[in-house]
This record gives structure tokens, sequence and C-alpha cells, in this order.
């Protein structure tokens, strides 16, 4: 049997081979599509970025396949059940939208215009998360041409409004529960560094505020009113202060009431990945010196501590030169990242309830809070997880390393909640900057992880 | 002497009153030209109303009109020096210059096309401070065309950078000194209420600032990056914070030394004005509850007390929905305005020495000011305040009241600094909006504001 497996994955490996160009081609028609979710300008893009999904699972040969309409943006279905009752059914997620692309100006070449440079594919969504669709997609159209059926019971969930929090997906997934019955949760989404297969051991929570701060009617006239009028940015300021302490705990009360410490072992394996990953975060981010609550390791607060990080700010005059102006308005937005046992009503409560905590009579506070997601633990030992160090001792010639995922993937969560479903991840963005200009994949690795998921399909087929 | 004066006001007046529909016409055509000094997109357009209105005072009959040019925008100067020794030399400032026009979706109709609704012609910069500049041309047309000459000299300087903190003008006015002697300067910008002329006592000055802070390369993503990288937005944060404690006090070290204390009886003229101003500031602001440092009257805190204000903020993601980063930076734009002693450089320096106290190693701060300008002192009594009393209550039937101007007219301490010239006000911008979307004029206060400089400039002429 382990030869027949060895023999259908040599087959399809060589046929993804022979198939390099036209399925890079594939891959850089799907790219053009500006399938940003969170602006409603882009919402044609979104849909027809997933009728061209749809289309194309139709071709390769996976059956039911549509385009399900949320009450926000559409999930990709699409199934192969007829490996048999014996074999497993793994549901495979990945999100065909992206984030936006400003500031635009710092793109060396146009988002949506897929662009080769030295061995890297640049691109708005390459990395995250198109590659995580398109690549599996790759896998089964190699499998299907040349055994003729997959080794597994396949589902497909492609999600539409991941960038933009998921905000339809629970309830999405609760309406639809039956259709989403499977075995294993992979998670295609997410990467590896360049030397080194990644498999996630948890991902963190997230909860998204905003906060309004209005005062006069309309922007006034700073000499006039200035001293005289409460100024909407000097409360924004307050605020935007009272969110951390000086070394960077989140002075919200009540915060981290629910976290729960991490066990001394995995708290050691993280100061022990310490020095490696330190370098690597250096050289993405720019950043000489990192800072943070002095207590924990690097890895430990940027992956098992919650956060609040302020993602924008906005009011007043913003262009070249001055204006004497109090502006009429001003606000911020915020993400909070969350750890195990936090719960995101909760946060989002404490967040709603230390806004207000700063009314005064002078402006007025409007604060909200949406798309909260709970943080998961994802499987960190067993069958699935052996089929996947096999695939990328394979591919990669070593094993993956289990890590704990800073970010946050809404969807696991959810399922795990409306199904327990055992979840692990095969991501293949490796590549860089993500959710930030020139986001660009490594493109030996879109090869790479066609070959893995190759190979995955047909181990994984032996865990049931 | 009397008689002959009134007679000539008289014929001017009902000059002025016949040509209203071809006044306004013009002027409308004025308020077309979008000179928006602090962008410099509109740099030609600065010019054009530079160019248009020496064309229109040479039309007029004033002489060497000419817009000369400054390391900035050009000053448009004229003259008419054929009064006589015997007759006083004023010296009349106003801008030809306007504010931005942002956020220009709360226009009702389009800034530049100047439009006529209820009794108000709405246009940018139709009250500050074109205004100015052309009701002083039509009084001098009109007395040109009546009397064949103007009862006293006259100097124009109508300056193109007001709007933008008249960077070059102490350059420029130390340069053209000589070309500048005069008895009087009159400033022509700012305006009245509707039922109350006035004049200003005195200006505020003003340094603006900005701070940029500096983190990452580019965006980075909040949960991969979020706790473990400074977020320049926190920093913005806690400086705004800074800038002020609860009750609205500047909390820049140093920022009150050189505060000279109100005498009592000016402190006392402000408290008796308080009610009268509370109603009209509160009308003009919809704001419903004052704000500010509680030791001082409102009217002490809007004029005779120094502010910080901050005009606007930015960094990371503004648009809709959410954006999970930490952006690379952000920072703000302040206004300081200053009283008598405080000095524009000293003022800037300590704003700077606040920035820099937040240095930290895991960010760059970059703060910067400019366009500093002196608190001035103008006339409160004596024959040129006789002479404006004079006028007012010939037009308007009641004398005027002094008052403390909140603002910054930066060229009054510039002209005071460098030829010690005795400084008064004849504004004629009655309406609201200034700095603001929807400015407007008292259409009937244009023609009014005629008929005023027209007594004023006969009335002046006695004063040598």
């Amino acid at each position: 049997m382990s030869d027949r497996i060895e023999g259908a994955i040599q087959q399809a490996t060589a046929y993804a081979h022979a198939h390099r160009e036209a399925y890079l081609a594939g891959f850089k028609e799907f790219l053009q599509i500006p399938s940003i979710s969170t602006d409603p300008a882009y919402q044609p893009e979104v849909q027809r970025a997933a009728d061209w999904v749809v289309s194309e699972m139709n071709r390769i040969g996976l059956k039911n396949c549509r385009a399900i309409p949320s009450q926000g943006h559409p999930v990709v279905y699409g199934e192969w059940l007829e490996a048999g009752e014996d074999k497993p059914t793994v549901l495979v997620y990945a999100h065909y939208d992206v984030q936006p692309v400003d500031p635009l100006e710092l793109w060396q070449t146009p988002p949506f215009e897929p662009t080769l440079r030295d061995g890297r594919l640049y691109a708005r969504g390459v990395v995250d998360d198109k590659v995580g669709v398109f690549v599996n997609l790759k896998a089964f159209e190699s499998i299907f041409e040349t055994a003729g059926r997959l080794p597994v019971n396949i589902k497909i969930f492609f999600e539409g409004e991941e960038e933009s929090g998921s905000p339809s997906m629970a309830a999405f997934i609760a309406q639809h529960k039956e259709l989403f019955t499977a075995d294993l949760l992979l998670i295609s989404d997410g990467g590896s560094r360049p030397d080194q297969p990644l498999i996630m051991s948890s991902v963190r929570g997230i909860v998204d505020g905003e906060v309004l701060v209005s005062g006069p009617r309309h922007d006034l006239h700073s000499g006039q009113f200035g001293g005289i009028v409460h100024n909407p940015l000097h409360l924004v300021g307050k605020m935007i202060a009272a969110l951390h302490d000086e070394a960077g705990r989140v002075q919200i009360p009540g915060f981290y009431d629910q976290v729960r410490p991490l066990p001394p072992e995995q708290r050691e394996q993280l100061q022990a990945m310490e020095a490696t990953a330190s370098v690597y975060l250096q050289e993405m981010s720019g950043v000489e010196k990192f800072w943070g609550v002095p207590e924990y390791s690097l890895l430990e607060r940027a992956t098992a501590q919650p956060t609040c990080e302020v993602n924008g700010i906005y009011g007043g005059y913003q262009g070249r030169g001055s204006k004497t102006i109090i502006p009429a308005s001003g606000g911020f937005k915020v993400t909070m990242r969350l750890v195990a046992d936090q719960d995101p009503v909760d946060i989002a409560r404490k967040f709603s309830d230390f806004i207000n905590s700063f009314a005064v009579e002078t402006l007025k506070i409007k604060g909200w809070t949406e798309n909260g997601s709970w943080p998961a633990q994802l499987l960190t030992e067993g069958p699935a997880i052996e089929a996947l160090q096999q695939a990328f001792e394979a591919v990669w010639g070593k094993r993956a390393t289990l890590y704990r995922q800073g970010g946050s993937v809404p969807v696991i969560g959810m399922f795990q909640r409306e199904l327990a479903l055992p979840t692990t991840t095969l991501g293949y963005g490796v590549g860089e900057n993500i959710h930030a200009p020139n986001e660009y994949l490594i493109l030996d690795h879109f090869y790479r992880g066609i070959d893995t998921a190759i190979h995955f399909f047909n181990y994984v087929a032996r865990i049931k």
C-alpha cells in the first residue's frame, strides 16, 4: 500500500512539475482580481473572485461547487466524497479575499499586477491567502489528472471575508453546520519560513474596536475657540495614552483576568526559539530594538499574551502645511488579540466600559466593537500531524516546527465551537509583507507547496 | 471743512450705492480664484489672484501697482501719495489668500462658486479675507470717481500667505522697510458682529508645530508584531495626552513663564462682555458646554491666555472597516497661540524640548516648528480710533467695541518690530465659518463696509 501511495505521489508531482508554467499563469490570473473584502466598493470584485474559483473547481473535477451567499461575502464550497467511507473527510479552509493596498505609493509594482522579480512573485494577497486557495486546487488537479480520483474525501470552504474579520462566518457555519462535518479541518492560511516548515499549535482571538469623539458642529478657528472649546483630538490622545502603561501592559480594567498562564514547558519552548526568531522578526520589521512587557519573552508576548494595538488615527487637517482649526471630530481604530481563555464578548464589553469611562460633558464619545473571534488550540500530535510531518520530510527534507500563531484565524474558533473539529494547518505562504506594501511569495515555494499538498493528501488517507 | 468732508462722503457713498451690482459682480469674480496659499499645488492660483488685484488697482487709479515677489507668495503693492505732506499716510493691509477647503463634502455649494442664499454670500475666503482687499478697493474707487483724488496718502500691502502663517513676510518687510513707512497701519482682516462693530486691541502670536513618530520600516501585521514592536501611534497618543492637564492647562515646561498677567481693569472688561459673548460663541460653534482652565473667564481664555491646540492627527488605516496593522508612522499638527510677552522663538524651543523629552530607543521622533509670530498690542485711543468711531457712528449708528483678538495676524508684529507703526483695524468680515465649510459673508455688510471705509478714509485725513 505504501508503494502504491508513493507511486501515486510520484505521478501527481511529476504532472505538477510538467505544468508549472500553466499553473503559474492561472495563479497570476487569480491574483489580478482585487478581492478586498473590507471595503464595500470592492464587493463586485470579491464576488468575481468567488466565481472565478468556483469555475476553476468545476474544471478540476470537484463536485457541487458553488459560491454560497452569506450575510457578507460568499463562501466557496465544493466537495469530492467518492473516496469511500473508510477514508477520512478533510475540510480544507483558505480565504480568497485580500487586505486593502494603501499606502499605494509604496508599492514598487501595482498590487494587482502580479510581478516576478528575483524569484519573488509580488502581488496583494499572493501570500495571504490566495496561495492557500490555489495550491490546494493545483494539488487536487495534479492528483485527478494522474489518479483519476482523490485519496481522501474533500470538502472545500474558501472564505471571502477573513481580512474584514469574518463578520458573517459564525452565523454561516451555524446555519450550514451539517454541510461541514468532517474528520479534520485543514487550515491553509499562514505559512512557513523559507528554511523551516511550520505547523500552528494555537491562534489568538481578536476584537476590533473603533472610537469616534465629536465636539463642535463643524471645524472651528483655533484662534477664536482655542482654550474654550474642548478639542476632540485631545481626548483621543488621552484615550490612546491610557490604553497602555509605560512598559506596554494593556490598562483596560480586567483585560488580563481570563488569561491562562502558559505551562512552564511551553514557555521554555518559546524561550528556546527566541534567538532564531528574534533575528527573523528584526529582518522582517526593520526594527532595531523590540519593545513590550518585560516579564515575558519576545515570543511569549507575540503569541501567548494578549495585545491591544492602535491601527489608525484620524481627525482634523492632514495635508501639507498647517490649518488652524479645532476639528469637529477625530477617532482611532484598535485591534485586540486574545489568548486562551479570553472571551471576545467579555473583552469587547471591557473595551466599551473603558472608553465610556472617559465620558465628559464637553464632548461626545461613540465607541463600538465588532468581529470578535475566539482564541483556539490546534492539534499538536496524532496521525494528522504525522501525515503532515511525513509530507514535509519528503518535500522539505525536514520536519515542521509547531508554533503559536500571534495572528487570528476567526473560523477556527467558529468551527471548533460548532463542530468540535480537530484542526491543523498546512499553510503555503512563504514570503513577506503580508498586510503591507510589496507583499510577495517566494516562487519556489509555490511549486514546493503543491508537492507538499500532494504528499499530505495521500498520507492523510491512512489516518482513519 | 467738515461740510466739505461730509459732501465728499455723500458723493462717494452715493456712487457706491449706484454701482452695487457691478461691485458685487467684481467681488464674485475675485472669489472664484482658489488662492489657497498653504498648498503648493495652488501656487499658480495665488499668483493669479495677485495679478487680478494689481490689474484692478491700476484700473481704479492707484499708482506703482505691482505684485512684488517674496520668498513665498507675492505681496501686492500700490500707492497714491498725492494727498500732500500735511495728510497722513495710511498703510492698508489685507490678505488675498484663503484657507484650504476640506472637508469639501460638507460644503453646500462649491467653495469657489460664490453663491447667494438668504442674503448671505457663500465662498471660501469671502470673509477671511478677500472682503478686506475688495472693500478697500471699492471705497477708493468710489472716492476717485467722485472726488478725483483720495483724502489721504495710501500705501497698499495685500499679503498672499497669511493663511499659511506668513513664512516669508518678516524677511520681506525687513527688506522693503522704506517702502512701507507710514503714519498708521490699518489692518482689514477680521470683522464685526452683525449688530456691533469691533476694533481689535490685541492679537495673539502663533507657533505651528508638527511631530512625526516613525517605527518599523513599513506597516506590520498587528497579529505578528503586536506586543513586540513599539507602535508609533501609541507614542503619538502619549504626547498629545501630555500636552494638557485635565483642566486644559498647557503642560509644556515653561510655557506660561512669560505670560504678562492681564491688568485688573481689562480682566473686568472681559468679564463684563462674558454673557453676550458666551451666547454668540455657543451659536457659532454648536457647543453646549465650554471648556478650559477654570481660573480664567471665557473671554480671557479665548483672547488673553495662550493655547496649544492639536489641529490634526494622522497615521495608519483610516478607511472603512478595519486593517490589522502596526503602522510605520504617525503624527500630529499643533498650533500654539501666544500672548504678551511670550516670544515665538522661545516657545518653539520649549515645544521642541517637550517633544524630545519623549525620546525612546524603540521609535524615532521628528518634531519641527515654523511660522512663529509675535503677539501685539494695537491702538486703544487717539485720533485714529476717533476717526474709526465716527465712521461707525455714521454708518452703523453706534460706536465700536474694542476687543482682544484670539487669532493671529502675524504681520502686525512684523511691522511693529521693523517700523513701530501705530496700528488699528477696520475689518469688513461680518459673517461666519471662517476656516470651515460654508464660509459666508452677510451681503448687506459688504455694502456697509464700503460706506464705512469711505467715511473712515475721509475722517482720518484730519489726524495729522
